[in-house]
């Protein structure tokens, strides 16, 4: 039998004697993370798909796992040995795992979960699609526990403090805002339990996941004391003694149950219903819980002027490497062919030359030609195309720096491009362009502004299929809410506020042949007032030269033409400091005007 | 006393012996119609505010107005010889009505309506604001039954059918249409409330209220039998005969009621939450009422090609009437001083002349120079400025044809325009054409493309007050939804689809200066299709050149001087035959290509 039957034969067991039909083993964690500690890959432990986005339901006649088109052929690959069965999600009229439960199981089932590793929010969904049945839902049930004697245990590697150099404001001072928050609420206790506020809120961060610089915990805020849930290893003592100094309690990260249990149960509880999950939500009476944001979330996306300092700077250093890696592939490309994989670890050589680098911010994705169309392409050692001097090659990465966050795509033109490929490189750049020089009012939401980027490939009847921009954390989350640039009228709600973050990525990608997409990071700024209100708009701090080999510049607005002109020398200022002579002069060329 | 506060005093007297101790009277119908019957204006006859917004609020001891910016001088005066006191609403921290209850009213207080001209949201958005006080909302008091001796009669002018030849589709059709989307919904009934689908519904016009070419009526649609609850005075013979032979049954406009508490307990009514009128709404239970929008709506919204073709020769019509009034003005004002109010008066004449022609769609705005800087101004018989040979001239207008509605909006500059007017005048008409040539994939809502129209205005910290775009009727009201093209990302969510006319009308404000905006009537047509999906966009169906005068050509792209010539192009070809000699001439002139 293989490993992974194996596997599920051992949970058909383990259901059969808690008396369960189904088990969802879905890919998250307690925290709701986009990426998750090797604890709590379980998901990839008993399918052996190893991708980042899919959900297990285990029945006692059917092991499926749903999971989307990023990674159908991942999948078939990765379950052909096995009895797993891949359902393709998000293909039209496929039932989708709710619905699957709903009319797969018999009247009167049980179906149970691992109340840890649910959000509440992801509960109610699933109660609104199968909820007319008659089925139970017990969320008491971690059976990996038992049956996954391997299973690596909790990270304890250490945390270190985000020095407040950096971070631009101490955690007494965050602490404090919260709480002004939390009077204005009526609310007693503050629970937190997403990684990224917590690790803001603290000035610490971690490695306990991939790309994000976090530490696993919990975090109680009340009005007087603050309660931070951490393996008590992970702290070093000086941290210890300082935090315990600003009267910040340490306590074990299992404890946070037993904790909560222990509170008041006349005071009232904040907790976020989206992320906070089902187990922590059991325990807290309807008295107490009182539904909202988390309050960090919208401090911790308006960058203070101690961050955007560094930002700024980091930018440029992010610059230099970048500038390295092409001017390093383009000379290599003379004599061989690199693979894209390799182009990814070169850049990760060239980052970590540069001061206070702590690893990428995601996995970069290097799509040459028809690899640069699969939206979330990312090359691996054992799958990545060869690169040729021709073609076109989509280059999206970011590095985590103490000093900021960083994350930008270039297109490159490796040979003489075709004047198809200039079109729509061109169209667009026209759309990055007109966010980049867009004012807006105080109160702008970014559903708004997103057509702006979309509209000249619009007119051509070309689009693409992702959202514009996400929010950017500092040397944290390289997705951050609360703001974004999509066409979703109900999740782009967020306002602009100056000193907020965001990615303007618009692209363009034809199936099988290339993809196109152009990003930098975008710093909300005012840009004045007037009888009509405050305004606004966006500081352009990613630098790097746009490929001037792939710009049809009849297609361009002499305004566009000049926003190139002043963006190119900017760069040219910005990143000429920090080059050597010949990297200089490869960059005046680059950054020379256009018209 | 007054008559106003005698008014008051006999209401008073009646709260007294119903035990109230405020009762509420709002500016609505029966049908929360945007303009009523001289039946239902009884907060005019206990006020004697005579605007179309506005809300009163009586108790033992006070007397309060609530209405917005538009109305405060108007309001000033005809509250000033009584003791009914104005709050400013829409004024920063001004006590909305229902605070002011909360905050005014003793615990234990009765507050009395009538349930007959209260929405059911509107009920529920005053039990959300005073809801956490001791307060009883009693909604059956019509008072004014009693207190209004010479309270006009419903009126029982008689409804006129609107030819199929007009309008399309027969209502057979239509009710059948309807019906396939209440058995989808699992309805046996669909109660509808709403005059403007009901008089699409029915293909029914009436002259019950201005502007507004309905009839007032309730309808309840079931699977085989339709009941049309009107007046039967209002019904001619013949047109009563066809709808019964069409199994529509008639019954009087009161009997709703007894009609409504006479259908099975067990069948479920589709009602909606947001019209229906909560004297109604409470005589279903909860075990009959299903939540949602009126079917006809989005159907109603989107034009057949019968009413398509007929309003695109309306909109010459209606550019002829708005061409000869132009040169009408223009030539009396070489002689005379001409006021607003008779401009929108002559318009009225020359609209008449047009065939088909059954009154204004809305009343006029002839706004001179500070006056075309108050957004919702209009001139009146005793209060309108005298016009001369200078400055700016905006006029907002449309007439109500048996073979369509219009409304377009043109500024004028009657002498010679300064630099600053021609700029600004340019950015709203960058903005206008950026909608009018803006290509768009299906799904794409409002909220996504207002800024489009705004975009040039904030490059110069400017901006305007009000929406980009509202929903136009076919011989119906002047504004209907779903569809509407504004910065509000809660309401303007509905997508467009081909055959949906909208209003495409940014602008420009200066107080006391003078106001600039642009309109034409846009019909939402397909584009074409491509591997990315269906793409729409919008045919500019009104016709009426821009003033050349104000436009300055150094502002615009090539791409907009094209679309000016094309449109102005468009205008002569389809006005031209229509006119006489010397009209034709001037067109010619105006229409020339600017660059």
């Amino acid at each position: 039998m293989s490993t992974i039957n194996n596997r599920i034969q051992r949970l058909r067991k383990a259901m059969q004697q808690h008396q369960l039909d189904a088990y969802i083993v879905p890919s998250s964690d307690a925290h709701q993370s986009e990426y998750v500690n090797a604890h709590w890959k379980s998901r990839a432990w008993i399918s052996g798909f190893t991708g980042s986005a899919g959900l297990v339901i285990i029945t006692q006649n059917h092991a499926g796992l749903w999971t989307d088109s990023r990674y159908f052929l991942q999948a078939e690959t990765e379950l052909a040995d096995s009895e797993m069965v891949l359902h393709r999600q998000g293909v039209p009229h496929a039932p989708e795992h709710n619905t699957w439960l709903r009319d797969n199981l018999p009247a009167g089932a049980t179906i149970g979960i691992d109340g840890q590793v649910f959000s509440l929010g992801q509960l109610q969904r699933m109660k609104q699609v199968i909820g007319s049945k008659n089925v139970t839902i017990d969320t008491s049930h971690d059976l990996f526990k038992t049956i996954w004697e391997d299973r690596p245990s909790l990270p304890l590697a250490p945390i270190l403090e985000h020095d407040v150099q950096y971070a631009g404001q101490s955690r007494i001072d965050k602490i404090a805002t919260i709480r002004k928050k939390m009077q204005s609420k009526g609310v007693a206790y503050h629970l937190v339990t997403t990684l990224d506020d917590i690790a803001w809120i603290f000035n610490i961060r971690g490695t306990d996941v991939d790309f994000n610089p976090l530490a696993l915990a919990y975090a109680v805020i009340g009005l007087k004391d603050t309660w931070l849930f951490i393996a008590p290893q992970k702290v070093p003592t000086e941290l210890g003694d300082t935090l315990k100094k600003e009267n910040i309690t340490l306590l074990a990260y299992s404890s946070i149950q037993k904790f909560l249990l222990s509170l008041p149960k006349r005071d009232k509880i904040l907790i976020n219903p989206a992320t906070i999950n089902i187990a922590l939500f059991d325990l807290l009476t309807s008295q107490q819980i009182v539904k909202g944001y988390t309050i960090s979330t919208p401090l911790k996306a308006v960058k203070n002027s101690v961050e955007i300092s560094h930002l700024r700077k980091t930018m440029a250093k992010d610059g230099v490497a970048l500038l390295q890696l092409y001017r390093w592939l383009m000379s290599e490309l003379n004599h061989r062919s690199v693979t894209e994989y390799e182009v990814g670890q070169q850049l990760v050589v060239f980052r970590s030359k540069q001061g206070e680098y702590r690893g990428e911010s995601f996995p970069a994705i290097v799509g040459y030609q028809g690899n640069g169309a699969i939206v979330h392409y990312r090359p691996s050692s054992n799958n990545s195309s060869d690169i040729k001097k021709e073609g076109i090659l989509l280059l999206d990465s970011g590095g985590q720096y103490e000093d900021g966050t960083t994350d930008i795509t270039r297109t490159f033109a490796l040979g003489t491009p075709t004047d198809e490929q200039r079109t729509n490189y061109t169209l667009v750049l026209k759309g990055h362009i007109a966010l980049s020089q867009l004012v807006f009012p105080k109160g702008t939401k970014g559903v708004q502004i997103d057509a702006l980027a979309r509209q000249h490939l619009w007119q051509h009847h070309l689009n693409y299929g992702h959202g514009t921009g996400h929010g950017v954390g500092f040397f944290l989350n390289v997705h951050e809410g609360p703001q974004s640039i999509s066409p979703n009228a109900l999740r782009s709600t967020a306002t602009f506020e100056p000193g907020m973050l965001t990615s303007n990525e618009p692209g363009f990608y034809k199936t099988g042949e290339y993809g196109i997409r152009i990003e930098n990071l975008v710093l909300c700024v005012e840009a004045g007032k007037s009888d009509f209100g405050t305004f606004y708009q966006f500081d352009s701090v990613s630098l790097f030269p746009y490929d001037p080999q792939l710009i049809d510049v009849s297609l361009l607005t002499a305004k566009e033409i000049d926003w190139i002109n002043t963006y190119h020398q900017k760069v040219k200022d910005s990143l000429s400091p920090l080059l050597k002579e010949e990297e200089r002069v490869w960059l005046e060329e680059q950054c020379k005007p256009i018209l």
